[in-house]
């Protein structure tokens, strides 16, 4: 969680007097600092720094990235043709673009298809609504279904129905996404995408349908993951969209019963081969020691994955790229990992996480981009707690784009949190989660959604970022080892 | 077109200038002005004009009544199920808001059945692309169709391109249309909707698709009619979401051959029986002269019809209710038309024209609501030319809601049309096109894009105006009798 932004503005207003600013920063005049012979950032590196950020911002290598990915591969579901299409695309482009060491680490995934799926109130009003079945939905019965609907607010509410209440039935889940900078809303109203229909079918209920989780006022449904339920015989789930969730809700509020008719064609297919990409800058002196780039490269199916996460694909290799082209690299090696089905169930993290847990203690630090490019705002960082003026040297680099340093609270994008809990750092880049969650896992999340100033500024902040860690003394210490690792709500 | 706002907004002061403005209204200090003797409007009429519009703020009738239209019928294109029951809801809402003279006049309007659109690009990269049948489309043949894309920017472009180049593929019109306040961007992108797949046709193209006709930067394609076209072998029609339509363009720029493959099962059914719906709010003395408040009842088929043409149904519905409710009614009588199948040839426009070219003379005035619910900014007025000052004392009530006068260049909406064409005088409430027409004829137009308060300021303004008609001493003139009446582009 960001901390609020007047202290953390105050914060980087502090670490922005403890360093020379460049004449052109758009940043308050530095007060007089201590000088600091200890200090882990030579003058020389963190002027580089300042100049691959002013360079990242006249380079368009990340928005014609994305222009191709989306344009020449399109979706990309775990297991899909468009998978298959997009590890090439990206063994390509890591090549093309001079990385060294490229390859695709083999993954397997689950592959579900999505097929079709309807929705249209029956009584007391005909009204077809729009819907997308959630991530791993089973079928509707041949021909559909049709079932009178109950209304709950949240998983509590449910629990607390009679099962007379509801077996037999539809439930719905009315909650709504509340819009905020920081995305917040999101982890309030996913849950009910987690486990409702499991534990709607505890309950004997023939179906679930549930106000997207997400905030697009449009008639395109957010779809999503379901986790896997043990035990229980699945049943159809669709997300409606927000103005389909408000039509069912109109017409609940007359008393009257309504009926719901619901028909879906998704399936499982077993599982499919797909792979972490992965391409390299290597070090000029500690080869061996890490910074971890990570970005997903698989996609949802509605839109084309421009912003989920086509943008942080092109953003940790264009930013990554910039580096490579310096004439003197700095110290530590750059890993840029796109990996494979973040979607459904973080295969290719936990992929990653297994293959290189022997190696784990020279993944110096990580971090993602699986925001979307929207407009950055914060620097939080998840490190040593000796190491947090390091961080904060580092985002005094980051003013100029108008990023603060916004706490010790990072968790290092979902991909990256098998690594976490082994005890690599991680760094967020935290960028306006508002629009973000206006188009995702929806079919808006399209090229034209993408603003190419806002691409450079995330390109920016990462190049910078990821050359200074690359290049500053002494790391950023280890964090505790979880004692196992567990699912991260992703974004 | 309206005219420019500097200019408009001047001769908006002028006409302030010359009456006596209420305390509250929100418009400059009136100049000194000469007494008229023979002002058509006395100070107890524009009092009562003024006392409607503020009543108009304080009221919800109109807004209820698209709740209900939207929530209870929905879509309602013509000679659908959804129209019928429209008709019933009409019938049932005018009698329970106590008009007179409540009638359905049976109005034969042509059934077409939209069915189902699919295209995909099939080369040089595979995409989905989100499309939706233009009214009239026929089916592409059993199994679909599949043909390299011509682009062309317009119609001109396509009939200035050899029949070689055309013949046997699928021309695709590329023009976007721009946003503006006036909505002028519309009738420049849709003469291609109208007759662009008749004139690919006659060049031997197999289909036709088009970027909507339309502003929305969704994914949610806008359907519209075409012109029905003589004696050329029809071709299916569809138009493209904007998205889509860049994706198209995205793939064509590479220089690489794109092929589409389409699927659209859309087919005419025949004629069906649908009505115009009249209801009446009668004159106190000369009850035979009409003041005619129109707008439509049907609407297209993928949103619920919301803004077009739920909202100008509900507007000039509550804002002759108003009237009703005065203790003392005005002069003449108000006639509410809600008229059938406007988006499909304006069937009853047409067969109202038709039924009272009789009494064409006790059509005093005629206004339409067909823009939506948005800001109004503008009374245009097409009159007898001696009555202009009327009509400025007329607008200078709608000063406090920001509505200037807008010059000569009424249209009265299209289902005035042949009414105006017979001479009767019409005048226009210009509103903000540039939010209907990011919806217009898409499935976005639905409930919850509708803004309570811009549904009363609509209506504030349609009750003053349609008072002040009703209640002007000598009429507003006659229009010249068009030689024969033409169909009109339809916002």
């Amino acid at each position: 969680m960001p901390m609020p932004m007047p202290l953390s503005r105050l914060f980087g207003l502090l670490a922005a007097g403890l360093l020379a600013l460049p004449a052109t920063a758009v940043s308050p005049p530095a007060a007089p600092s201590p000088s600091d012979p200890a200090a882990p950032l030579t003058p020389a590196a963190l002027a580089e720094a300042r100049a691959l950020r002013e360079r990242a911002l006249n380079d368009d290598t990340a928005y014609e990235l994305i222009r191709s990915l989306t344009t020449e591969v399109g979706p990309r579901l775990a297991g899909s043709p468009g998978d298959a299409r997009a590890v090439e695309w990206a063994v390509r482009n890591l090549k093309a673009l001079g990385f060294a060491n490229v390859r695709a680490e083999p993954v397997t995934v689950p592959r579900w298809i999505r097929g079709e799926a309807r929705a249209e109130i029956v009584a007391p009003w005909p009204q077809t609504l729009m819907v997308a079945a959630l991530g791993g939905s089973v079928a509707t019965p041949e021909g559909g279904l049709e079932a009178e609907v109950v209304p709950v607010t949240s998983l509590d509410d449910l629990k607390a129905q009679p099962r007379e209440r509801i077996a037999g039935r539809i439930v719905f889940f009315t909650g709504r996404m509340a819009r905020s900078q920081d995305g917040s809303g999101y982890g309030k109203t996913v849950p009910p995408r987690g486990t409702g229909a499991a534990e709607a079918a505890k309950l004997g209920a023939v179906a679930m349908v549930m106000r997207s989780a997400g905030t697009s006022s449009g008639r395109t449904p957010h779809t999503g993951a379901q986790r896997v339920a043990n035990g229980i015989p699945p049943i159809p789930a669709l997300a409606l969209s927000n103005p389909d969730g408000d039509m069912l809700e109109r017409q609940l509020a007359t008393g009257q019963p309504v009926r719901l008719r619901l028909v879906n064609t998704s399936r499982w297919d077993g599982e499919a081969q797909s792979a972490n990409v992965i391409g390299e800058i290597p070090g000029r002196s500690h080869k061996d020691e890490v910074i971890l780039l990570g970005a997903h490269l698989d996609s949802w199916d509605l839109g084309t994955g421009a912003h989920d996460d086509g943008s942080g694909v092109a953003i940790v290799t264009a930013a990554a790229k910039l580096i490579g082209d310096l004439k003197q690299r700095p110290k530590r090696t750059l890993r840029v990992v796109l990996y494979a089905n973040e979607e459904f169930g973080l295969s290719g993290g936990k992929a990653y996480a297994a293959a290189y847990q022997g190696a784990i203690d020279k993944h110096v630090l990580g971090l993602e981009s699986d925001l979307g490019a929207f407009r950055p705002f914060g620097l939080s960082a998840r490190v040593g707690p000796d190491r947090l003026p390091l961080v904060r040297a580092m985002q005094s680099v980051l003013e100029p784009l108008g990023v603060a340093y916004t706490g010790t609270e990072a968790s290092g994008g979902a991909d990256l949190g098998p690594l976490r809990e082994l005890g690599m750092p991680v760094m967020d880049l935290d960028t306006d989660a508002i629009p973000y969650f206006d188009l995702h896992h929806t079919a808006e999340d399209t090229f034209d959604k993408v603003d190419p100033a806002l691409v450079r500024q995330n390109v920016a902040a990462f190049a910078a970022i990821a050359y200074l860690a690359a290049e500053a003394e002494g790391g950023f210490g280890r964090l505790p080892v979880a004692p196992k690792p567990a699912e991260q709500p992703k974004p």
